[in-house]
């Protein structure tokens, strides 16, 4: 179940003029869901996005790449799940592109002003007439009250949906920023995401709109992993309609980008809160490192043991665990005798050791909680990194090794 | 349960003249159960190792290097399981060394001819005043036909013994190899391996030896993972006695080298086939490289990753998983639309696709069976890389998050 997680109320998910949402029920791997989603923008939006790095990305992340590249202004995001469109070589690319063709079709603009996305099984053709099939039913509920319904519509082996809302005020006017996300499993994203979708009724340069992704996607998305497994899929998409009339610059941006980061945080934390099986949530920070870089590496190490991942499922203070991965991360000129190691607020090591302070009550203690800092701190630097993951349960196992049936 | 895997008879563990081995039940983490061995080695026996990277490495792993440097001859190793002595600071330091001073007292040597391992929980002070007083009970029993004893001796999680013997003629004369090795978690050697012990009565200068020992393991444990955790204890020595009479050069070698190998992978892949919860063993071969480290790296990203073993666990068919595990596998320019996947003899992929010629009930056929051969050909150069792992199953997590109780 997912730890201190909820779906969002539908009065959460502010409206964000210019953006549009409608979803269908196309049957695309099971009947009776949701699984269709077209975001419908107004003319004059921009957009941005980071995608996955994994080489057998899939073909709507290319065609997405490809009609950002273009540059004609993007007027519509068409979202499907039940089926990723991934490894399926040319006729993929061709299903991708029909799909962007038709939903051009409806909303009276270019195929090249369409970006698709899928999420769902890999290697298996995506059955695009049936997506086909499904799009007038979305385009007939278009609204922009419609966040709740999308966050629904984009989920897979997801158990709660995911979004967020935050308003800032920026030259004495009201910006709103909304974003929702989907994710669950091969959550290990790599200058990337999950899917994960963010509008502001800001204007934004397209430009600095990008930069700004980037810095959102690195401070939540690009923080979190759940097994590892970094997927053919992901993308982030950053969407600026310009309707408040709140005109951004490098000079103003600070506080929208903190809005932003904010939203992406939530949804990256919701997405490892919901991650397959999970009973915990943890919070790894990684202090005193040379820079973020090395803070982030031990981080990951600490957060993709599979040793360290089952003591927490456990509530087990087996934490000499979490010195064996933080000796193998990858840092070979680290001196361990230096660094400290929190759970919480107890210390549990120093001088390359158990402290002579620490009791196992009181790491069985801070075991029991569904919310757990690891906090380690290095000495040899002034950075610092923060990487969240779940627990590894039988769960994760059950999910996964039933999850086409 | 392990994976076409039995224990060896004593019978199929052949005596190496030189080498005495002795075991004692000295209930170091609980009673009635062989957890110490003692191998005495006669004079001139020369002694090689490779060891863990994992900058939390255990302190018998310090202790161990700095007596090999220290070059005095080694006349015994010492092995207890039950505590890794990992992650104890000086404390654990000094149990190291009181370990070998007490075997010294006992054999007559200097304790910087004794080398000293543990295996076992990490970051709790070693009981050394067990060990101490367990020592007289192993070398009471110190004999050469002693090695089936010493395989039991030595497991921890492991359901069965590892070992294996190979005779090769060098010269017209006999040599034996005699091998035994433990470990089933915490399984992802880097330049290292789990605990492994190889002695021959080949002689063998030690400068060779080390060169010899390199390879095995590069050979063998350097391409297994259970669950991409590297251990702070893994040790892999190799003992050449000379008692053969059989004097090995670089230039004669390459015979022993074989035998040695085929020990070493005996022993690697039988820790995969124990692996913790395992229930399939399967080889990931990955051609068309260029260069083996890049094949080992694809190997190992399939490897390793949570969701292929799941997937693998659940004998599903669901074999997009293996090609996002090779596109994020981090070879940056790999052209997926030239490589071919192969499950045993039937073509799964190519064209970054599903293969026209695949049938979901031909790779259904394949994932029954126990052993398993996932083939990845390239397409981009000549070298191979072959990388042995096993699935990942509701065994895995219940074991791990039980290992302390």
């Amino acid at each position: 179940m997912p730890v201190n997680l909820t779906s969002p109320a539908a009065a959460d998910l502010l409206p964000v003029s210019g953006v549009l949402l409608g979803t269908a029920e196309a049957n695309i791997k099971r009947p009776n869901r949701k699984d269709l989603l077209i975001i419908r923008l107004d003319d004059g939006a921009t957009v941005a996005g980071v995608f996955t790095t994994n080489r057998f990305c899939a073909a709507p992340v290319t065609v997405a790449k490809d009609h950002l590249a273009a540059a004609k202004g993007i007027r519509a995001l068409v979202v499907n799940t039940g089926n990723a469109n991934a490894g399926t070589g040319e006729q993929g690319m061709a299903a991708a592109l029909t799909t962007c063709t038709e939903v051009a079709k409806l909303m009276a603009c270019s195929p090249e002003q369409v970006l698709p996305y899928s999420t769902g099984v890999i290697m298996e053709p995506l059955p695009v007439e049936k997506i086909v099939a499904g799009l007038p039913q979305a385009v007939a509920n278009l609204t922009a009250d419609n966040w709740h319904n999308a966050a629904h519509a984009i989920m897979t082996t997801d158990i709660v949906a995911k979004g967020a809302s935050r308003q800032v005020v920026i030259g004495g006017q009201t910006v709103t920023v909304t974003g929702i996300a989907k994710g669950s499993g091969m959550i290990h994203p790599n200058m990337a995401t999950m899917l994960g979708y963010i509008a502001t009724d800001a204007a934004v340069p397209q430009a600095l709109l990008q930069t700004m992704v980037k810095a959102a996607a690195d401070a939540s998305f690009n923080s979190i992993t759940v097994d590892g497994d970094t997927s053919t899929n992901d993308a982030l998409m950053l969407i600026a309609s310009g309707k408040s009339g709140v005109a951004i610059t490098e000079e103003n941006c600070a506080e929208l980008q903190a809005a932003i980061n904010a939203v992406a945080i939530h949804l990256a934390q919701a997405i490892v809160r919901d991650g397959e099986g999970a009973t915990k949530f943890m919070t790894i920070t990684v202090e005193g490192a040379r820079d973020v870089a090395e803070a982030k590496q031990i981080g990951y190490a600490v957060a993709r043991s599979p040793l360290v991942k089952t003591a927490f499922f456990a509530s087990d203070p087996n934490l000499g665990r979490i010195l064996a991965a933080i000796g193998y991360a990858g840092v070979n000129d680290l001196d361990v005798t230096r660094l400290k190691l929190y759970l919480d607020d107890v210390l549990v090591a120093e001088n390359g050791g158990r402290a002579a302070s620490y009791q196992e009550a009181d790491g069985a203690r801070v075991m029991q909680q569904e919310d757990i800092t690891v906090r380690v701190v290095l000495d040899r630097g002034v950075a610092t990194g923060t990487v969240w993951t779940c627990d590894f349960s039988y769960d994760y196992v059950k999910i996964n090794a039933s999850y086409r049936s």
